[in-house]
Formats: C-alpha cells, sequence, structure tokens
C-alpha cells in the first residue's frame, strides 16, 4: 500500500463555563463526554478551560482559543434564563459584536413554551422577559435547535472558527451536540480514523516497564503509547498501558494497535508480570482519575 | 457588629496535564476534588485549564497562569517515570530554569524504592535512569513528600505564585495535598469562610424564578445566589437553588445563606410549587453535569 499524506485533523478547544465547577459543586462531565465525541469523530481538542460567570473572564478564554486558531471552539453552559448566564454576551463581546433577537431562537421558544404550557409545566406560555433572554444569540448567529430544554443552542462562525454554544445541563448539551453538531462536523471538518487498545499489567512497575515503552515509542513513531498507573494491590503494581493509532484506514490504525499490542505483552512477559490482559477499547475509555 | 475590611481571598488555578483527559479515556475527578478543597479552605479558584503531554503546551499554560498573577498554581499530572511525564520540564522552562537533581526527592525515592523492594514489588532497589527522572525537579523547588505512591511532588516559588505540582494518581493527590499542601496554604494564603445550601423546587421553572432570584441578589448584594436546572420529571421542572456566602466569621455566613434561604422559600411558594425541600451543604456539593 502506499505511503497517503498525513491529514493533520481540525482542532477543537472547550470552554468549561460555571462557578459551580470551579466551586467544586458539581463534577464537570460534559467535557469528559466531549472529549470522547470529538476523539472518535477524528479531531484534535488540544484545551479544555473553565472560567467563571464573569463575562470578562468567559471572553477572555473565547479570545484566547480564537487567538491560537481553535478550529472548533465549544462552550458549555450559561445558556439559560437568569442574570448570571452570560455566554452569548461574552461570546459577542469576543468577536466584537452585539447580541440580537434571533428570529430562529425566538421561534423555537415560543413553540417550547407553548408545549409546556399544554402540558401544565408552565402556568404561562408568554414569552417573558427571561424567556426572551434565551433567543438574545451574538449577530450573525445561528440558532441551534434544543429538542430535550429551553435555551437554544448558537453556532457562530468566526474568521476561521466556529464556536459553539451548548447548554450545561448535560441531556440538552447531549440532544443539541448530536442532532446538530455532528452533521456540521461530519461536512466540515478535516477528520481521521482512531483507534485505542490496552493491556492491563500486574506486578511490572511503571518504571520498570517505562524503557520498554520508550523503545517501542521510537521503533513506531505513528503510535502514541501511554502508561497509566493505577497504583498497588496486595503490594503488586497495577499499570495500564494504551496504544493509540490514527489514520485514515480503519482496518489499518486497528491493525497497527494490535499488533504493537502484541509485541508489548512479549517484551513484558520478560518480566515475569503476575498477570497480562488485553484491556478493550470500551474499557479503556471507561477510566477516571 | 461592626463593618469589616473584606478580604480579598488568593488567587488559584489548576492545570490538568494529560492525553488521556484530552481523548476522553479518563474522567478527571481531580480537579472537582481540588476545588472543593480550594473552596473550603476559602481561596479563589479563578480557572482550570487542561492540556496535553506537550512540553509547549505545558508550559504555556502555566506561564498563562503566571501572567494572570495566581498566587496558588496547581499542577497535575505528568510526574511519573516514563518519557512522556514532562510536567516538571516543563515548569522549569515556563520559570526560565532547567531541572536539576533535587536532593530531598531522591532521599525519598531511595527510600521508597528500598522499601518496594523488601515488600518485593520491584525486583531490584536501584535508582535507574526511570526513577531517577522523578528526582528531577526545577531548580530551587522543594520536593513534597508522596506517602502513597513514588514520584514526589514539588514546590517553586516564583515572583507572587507558587507553583506545586501534584502526581495524577488521585490516592497519590489526595495523600501530597492534605498533608503537605494544605499546611502551607493555612500558614499563607488569605483566606475567607465560606458556607453554602440550597432549595431544592419542583414545579417552578427556572425561567419563572429568575426575577425572584435577581430580586434577591439585589437585596442583598453579598451572597451569591444562582439557580441549577436539573431537567423535567413527570412534566414538571427541577431546580436547585444554591445561595453562598462568605466572610471571616463562620456563624455569621451560615445565618445570612440561611436567612436568605428563608426568604426564597416564602417568595417561591407563592408560585404554588409541588415540592421545596432545603439542601444541606453535602448535597449542594454532591453534584454532576
Amino acid at each position: 500500500m502506499g505511503r497517503r499524506r498525513r491529514v493533520r485533523p481540525s482542532t477543537a478547544e472547550i470552554v468549561v463555563i460555571g462557578n459551580e465547577v470551579l466551586n467544586g459543586e458539581v463534577l464537570d462531565t460534559n467535557s469528559n463526554w466531549l472529549a470522547k465525541q470529538l476523539y472518535f469523530l477524528g479531531l484534535d481538542l488540544r484545551r479544555v478551560t473553565a472560567v467563571r460567570d464573569d463575562l470578562e473572564e468567559i471572553a477572555g478564554a473565547i479570545r484566547e482559543a480564537l487567538r491560537r486558531k481553535a478550529e472548533w471552539i465549544i462552550t458549555t453552559g450559561g445558556l439559560g434564563p437568569t442574570h448570571d448566564d452570560m455566554t452569548l454576551e461574552a461570546v459577542a463581546l469576543a468577536t466584537n459584536r452585539k447580541t440580537v433577537l434571533n428570529p430562529e431562537a425566538l421561534e423555537m421558544l415560543r413553540e417550547r413554551y407553548a408545549r409546556l404550557y399544554e402540558m401544565g409545566v408552565v402556568k404561562e406560555s408568554e414569552l417573558t422577559p427571561s424567556r426572551l433572554k434565551m433567543a438574545m444569540l451574538p449577530r450573525g448567529a445561528k440558532a441551534l435547535r434544543n429538542r430535550a430544554g429551553s435555551a437554544p443552542g448558537s453556532l457562530l462562525r468566526y474568521k476561521g472558527s466556529r464556536i459553539i454554544s451548548l447548554p450545561g445541563v448535560p441531556r440538552e448539551l447531549k440532544d443539541i451536540f448530536l442532532n446538530e453538531v455532528v452533521p456540521l462536523i461530519e461536512a466540515e471538518a478535516r477528520r481521521v480514523v482512531r483507534y485505542v487498545a490496552g493491556l492491563f499489567v500486574k506486578g511490572v512497575p511503571e518504571s520498570t516497564m517505562a524503557p520498554v515503552l520508550r523503545e517501542l515509542t521510537a521503533e513506531r513513531p505513528k503510535l502514541y503509547i501511554k502508561s497509566h498507573p493505577k497504583g498497588l494491590e496486595e503490594g503488586v503494581s497495577l499499570v495500564e498501558v494504551v496504544v493509540h493509532s490514527e489514520g485514515q484506514d480503519p482496518e489499518e490504525v486497528r491493525k497497527e494497535v494490535e499488533s504493537a499490542i502484541g509485541v508489548l505483552e512479549e517484551r513484558l512477559r520478560a518480566f515475569q508480570p503476575v498477570e497480562l490482559r488485553r484491556v478493550s477499547m470500551e474499557e479503556v475509555l471507561g477510566g477516571e482519575r
């Protein structure tokens, strides 16, 4: 097979907005969920920044992402009806414009509150100032339909970047991302195919296997190989080694990973591990720390 | 009681290091744990930034935090023995110095590997190059003892900031933070006392209660009041309203919060909620999104 031109995936950044994250009130699972999505969509997530509900701080974080020329900038949180929901104002500030009443967003909110009124969730279907606030989008932005809640998302194209603003409520964030953002990424982003799998190693300390991993990395520079220490169990070290590959051909990247794991297995056996077990892609992606 | 001079708490930032976080492999719970600690220690956590295992990216994130004059900069991850553990090199780069073999760290590693050898975890007690790597700290840094793992932490004072580097393994991070960092914060940081409690509201949509919260915020500007929408349950909206206060007197801040929650309860009752339930500090701090 001939050598293909290497695709550089589009870059992405996430900006997480909310005092509740920085006060430790809320464990942010949204950016982990988005990171997994972006990874398998084949983009390159470069940075996640969490800031407070402060207009200047949010606008600052967005400006920095723009300055780094992140092609996809996804903000989470701060789209709701209350006075400290100020993400869209900050997007406007960072891109030198005002927020304006967005007709599509207005229509979405009208439909939403009419339905909530019918369901008896709200006592009036009228768009009060708090509700109208959610239809104020940066000038030039496109409203993204929220099928799981009230606040529409927003997409603003600015220079080479797209600034996508999603609500902080996970169900709503996922709804808009899957229905509105994924098709956009599939249509417009430079993407790679990825594969990852791992090896669970019991009884070989990370410092002992470090030279083996360094050597294999030197032999197969296309792969990304990393060890994650998981502590000790009854005085025996636990380490997960993961191997990533990316390219254009799904079968090829899978084989590259599987072959490297085979070699690793062989070389680590020399250290007489207590246990050596292959770890699937799903298992690799289920961790926390 | 006379009006006290308001204390501005010391500012803090967290820099999370690791491809595994940005690839979505690992849900970062460390920064949530640290955020809670910093909140109750009475510091002001301004930003959390997650970056890849890339020398320039890590050094860049640290430089930016220094430029923002964050007084406490805590990095997590990237202290281990492998070639892509490069946090301390990045700290050195960001502060214009080299890493050097740190005698305290060396002694800690000697003791550690002697013990692991006795326990049979490692097959040789010798400090191999991979192990010695963990004793290379930025010139001028102090090693922080790790009682739960191998890699020592690092404390570097630089201009008005302290750069504290902790391992990514949660057990090790917590051990160093609680035993080495907390006493330092207690001795050196400007701190406030905080209290937070909440109200769980069923049956009053966030957009309906927004004016009530805005009004109470205007009446009691010292408090921080925020609503967290929790979605719908059988067509009825669920919202958690939290009220924060900070100051110097624990009794006073507690009373301010409790009194505001009492007023909120009264005012929200006018909207005939299905349920109105007080939420304790512990419950407020247990969320995720």
